[in-house]
């Protein structure tokens, strides 16, 4: 009845798989598919990475949320099949109920329905993580997920925060129901203060709160997921669980098998995946997340209904049926294998993400180019996609024939250029932050009319400002608005102490040298930073406790002030940037008078605004004074 | 200068690299192509392999023999290579030595010169495969060949094969300088009566006769050649030694490691391989196909400058490094390892020729995607090319985790499927020699008013002319030209007694009732086959002693001849088919009148045409008749 004729699962001709999308996960399908004789028709961008790698006159140009190219794209495909959650199921439902109109050879109209694997349903479900939650919450099998509930959006958000809180407690999780992924879109609130930022951060979304649930790893499983025509299942199979690493919201390691993890609970992983794949509809190749909690089990986080980053090493470590094979198979219905046994010890994947510059991630690919190990394999993947920060661009995997810890050791080189990658890129992107036209305009007035201090120009930082992870950026924001508003210029960086012990004792040793004055250091946990630096350095170094995960920041806390005799460190409170600035400041105005002058300023306003406060809660009382309060909100 | 940013080694771009020839070589070189970013532009037809499986705007459509659109592609490439030695040398000389002209951006006309490798010097060598070998005969290395002699064309041949008789003895090899390759433009050459048969076979191309080297075994090793952009030779590394199986002139299975080698062997295989690969000139990877004689030592055959099918089990056995990345990481000059050691314990590679119909390797196909090991893994390959009888239209690759041996036995069920197929497409290919429209024509008019078999019709076979190996079929050929001149319906079939046991023994066991009258079975070697079917069958069985690689055709003749009493089977000398179809025609003549009243004129002429001999010879002399047989050769 179609154009085309049916395929017969691959009895006679080229099957051909209508994706919709065609970034990277397609580009590997295509990959897959070539040797296979399968035909995959991509609608996308005329170029996409996924078309590439694939050459056949069935393609479509343009969106693929585009209900009129989905329907185009439909009427010349054997199967539907999708790349990204993120697409419309009302056309995907329609089509699958009504099919689509095709044009006969004689002219004549008839109906074509490609099944759609997985199924809209599935996609729907998922579209919506407190449904997805919710569906599994009440389905047959037991499958645990944190406790949950939806928040009223608009006037009522607020009241609906607060019910959260009476019931999960502090903290608790805030995300959005809708259309995020990697773990963007999630904000920890860890007070009823906390409660406007939140919804500030997360915008106009539909949201849901989640009892907080402190987590010792997180962990994937990929599954295949098979029925018949007639949506019966057949067969659930996991591949072996991964150790999931993610940074910045992004997932940027996966380490199979997970390190540290018994084997029983990687078994037991694999099982509860199987349980939540099996709940739902239609055909394919399923990521299932979860978290290993401090108890040791498991808890769901959520399912994307497609191949994903954490199977990425299957193409090497399972190379009889990767995730992307596995996906071509299960959508036409071809028998996938009952165990998915890897055929390597153990494997990295190490995503390339796009860095500060175009070319930042040229050496790590050219490091995957031209490394052989005797126990260990190198494989390299790019996506021909534009470089820029932070995008998926490729990835590397290393497969080996030992354990995982031999194999991280040989990763070493990879993993480190990884992070300085990474830590360039947040560098740059923390520089932007620095507003250098004012820099460069007070510069030109010549402001304050203050000694300049000898040998010193006012585009030579005088504070360096650095963390052990871009994750502290957010907490050390006020105190640069601070060094803003106070016109100090200042350096950024990123120098872990853990990661990039040798780059920070270079940067110690040599801010001094660089006319640095004062160094501030935020850094959280185990927060060796702000010490390591003082151990380096002759200048005053204040150091930021940062509340991480546990502990609330008294990790933080006692890791920095704790300094043994000799080694001084300037603590300030937990996440204070703001009087880490000010305590930089005041030091830079006992020898640069503008900045003591503009100090005691900033001191007289603090003192007149809690004055007029004070007045004006004496005058109108404390309930005008509330009501007030409100409204600034 | 050129049009393109010169890469700098993929310092900074996607390099291009220019391929002429798109086929299956040059697809999976594409496959290779797309995870590493690099860019391959194809010279070929439209929709050709290598194109549907890499989507660039510069590919070039047209012949990769075109000198125009060699120089087009070369215009748009970083680097030129060919998937192909047959391939005009002239013109990459002239794009060497004086480049090509390009537009730049500016309208001003510049000079491009990619480099090409491997060189077309070494092409333009092993075109000749006579030259090939003094090459390697002169070389300062000491590489065995085969003793040989250039073959004079024309009215001279005759002469020069005698010469090449007397140097070499009987049989030797007489083969095609140029054009062929897979082991056709070969002849063996037993007796001064070939001569003119064999230059008839090998047409008007230059020919080079070779000493015979009776081999054990042929054995390939691929080679990785790297050099400086100077010429000078970096390294040579060699992939495993493997054996290669030809049939009907085609490589068909490869075996890693060879079957009942000794490692050693294999050892001087790799080293012997690199020791011919770096008397070459270029970069690339090298096939190079080597005899192991009956005393144990190598002699070399061929090479190939380019990815071979004795290679394409490194895609999965060498996964980090297979015969088409190392063509990429060559070419381009990117270091490539020291070893090359399998991550697999054993390999073996299945051609997919097409079968007798279109759809003939669809059920190869089948087997290859359903089925899965625990100790080893099918890895299906398909070209997308359109199906034709021996065309290569994919491949097969099992590895293993055991030894070679219970490798064999897990592909028992591929091997015999490949088998049954190849005997399917020869019996089809045989089947077209009968003349059925003189069958039918001989039917209409009821010829010799021959009083017709009971139940019998002139479509329905009475000689069912069988064979172990279609490597049987030339000996038969004469025996059917007989029963076409006879006019006798025959039924053509493959049953090997040992490939094909169960379908020979059907075959059999249901000739009578299917109205055979008389079976004649040809066979070679350990000849099975008559006797085998002569105990399964009531009625008379011919045998055809074939004459076999070695001993001449005596082990087929006491094969047959020397049944037990009871099951008799009717010997006739070796090769002698014509006897074999006579004895069939007695046989049906002593119930068939026609046939042995059509057997009494043919006995009459014989004996006329002798008559006349005798007279000329007894008239004319010894000279004279000596004279006229050479004008009539």
């Amino acid at each position: 009845m179609s154009l085309r004729q049916k395929s017969d699962k691959m009895g006679s001709s080229n099957p051909v798989i209508g994706l919709l999308g065609g970034g990277q996960l397609g580009r590997m399908l295509c990959e897959a598919a070539n040797p296979l004789g399968i035909d995959i028709a991509i609608l996308d961008e005329k170029n996409s990475p996924a078309k590439q790698a694939h050459n056949t006159n069935r393609h479509v140009t343009g969106s693929f949320k585009d209900p009129v190219k989905i329907r185009e794209l439909a009427a010349r495909s054997d199967y539907l099949s999708v790349e990204i959650e993120h697409v419309e199921t009302e056309v995907l439902e329609d089509i699958e109920k009504n099919g689509v109109e095709i044009k006969l050879a004689d002219g004549s109209v008839a109906i074509h329905k490609p099944p759609i694997h997985p199924s809209w349903r599935t996609i729907r479900l998922i579209q919506d993580k407190y449904l997805q939650k919710e569906h599994f919450r009440t389905s047959k099998t037991k499958i645990p997920i944190a406790d949950q509930m939806a928040i009223e959006s608009g006037e009522s958000a607020l009241k609906s925060l607060q019910e959260a809180a009476d019931k999960f407690g502090f903290p608790f999780m805030l995300k959005a129901r809708k259309g995020s992924y990697d773990g963007r879109g999630n904000f920890k609130v860890n007070s009823a203060e906390d409660f406007a930022p939140a919804i500030e951060a997360l915008g106009k979304l539909p949201l849901y709160a989640e009892k907080w649930a402190p987590f010792v790893k997180e962990l994937a499983v990929m599954v295949i997921r098979t029925e018949d025509d007639e949506g019966n299942l057949r067969k659930c199979v996991a591949y072996p669980a991964v150790e999931t690493i993610h940074e910045d919201s992004i997932c940027t390691k996966v380490f199979m098998p997970p390190r540290g993890v018994d084997d029983n609970v990687c078994e037991q992983a694999r099982k509860l995946a199987c349980d939540v794949i099996s709940t739902l509809w239609g055909r394919g190749v399923f990521a299932v997340e979860m978290f290993l909690l401090e108890d040791g089990s498991l808890m769901i986080n959520e399912v994307a209904p497609r191949p994903h980053n954490s199977g990425h090493y299957t193409i090497e470590a399972v190379p009889y049926m990767s995730q992307y094979k596995a996906q071509l198979y299960s959508v036409l219905d071809l028998p996938v294998p009952d165990e998915l046994t890897p055929r390597v010890s153990s494997s990295i994947m190490l995503n390339i993400l796009g860095g500060a510059a175009p070319n930042s991630h040229h050496k790590l690919a050219r490091l995957a180019r031209t490394t052989y190990g005797d126990d260990f394999d190198v494989y390299l993947h790019l996506y021909n996609k534009e470089s820029k920060p932070t995008r998926k661009i490729g990835h590397i995997t290393l497969t080996g024939f030992s354990s995982i810890e031999d194999l991280e050791k040989a990763a070493e080189p990879f993993i480190s250029m990884v992070d300085q990658i990474r830590e360039e890129r947040l560098a740059a992107s923390a520089e932007q932050l620095r507003p250098q036209e004012e820099a460069k305009a007070s510069n030109k007035t010549n402001p304050g009319g203050a000694n300049p201090v000898e040998g010193n120009n006012s585009d030579q930082p005088l504070v360096l400002v650095t963390m052990g992870s871009d994750s502290d950026l957010p907490v050390l924001k006020a105190g640069l608005d601070i060094l803003k508003e106070f016109k100090v210029p200042y350096a950024l960086d990123i120098t872990s102490a853990h990661r990039t012990p040798k780059y920070m004792m270079k940067v110690a040793g040599e801010a001094a040298k660089k006319g640095i004055k004062v160094i501030i250091a935020a850094a959280g946990g185990a927060a060796h930073l702000p010490g390591m630096i003082s151990s380096e350095t002759p200048l005053p170094v204040i150091g930021v406790p940062v509340k991480a995960t546990h502990l609330d920041g008294l990790d933080s806390l006692l890791s920095i002030v704790q300094m043994p005799r000799g080694v001084p460190t300037a603590t300030v409170g937990i996440n204070n940037s703001t009087n880490a600035a000010l305590l930089a400041i005041r030091i830079l105005g006992s020898f640069i008078p503008q900045y003591q002058e503009h100090m005691s300023r900033y001191q007289l306003q603090m003192e007149e605004a809690v004055i007029e406060k004070g007045g004006k809660l004496r005058t109108g009382g404390d309930v005008a004074y509330l009501e007030g309060m409100k409204k600034t909100k």
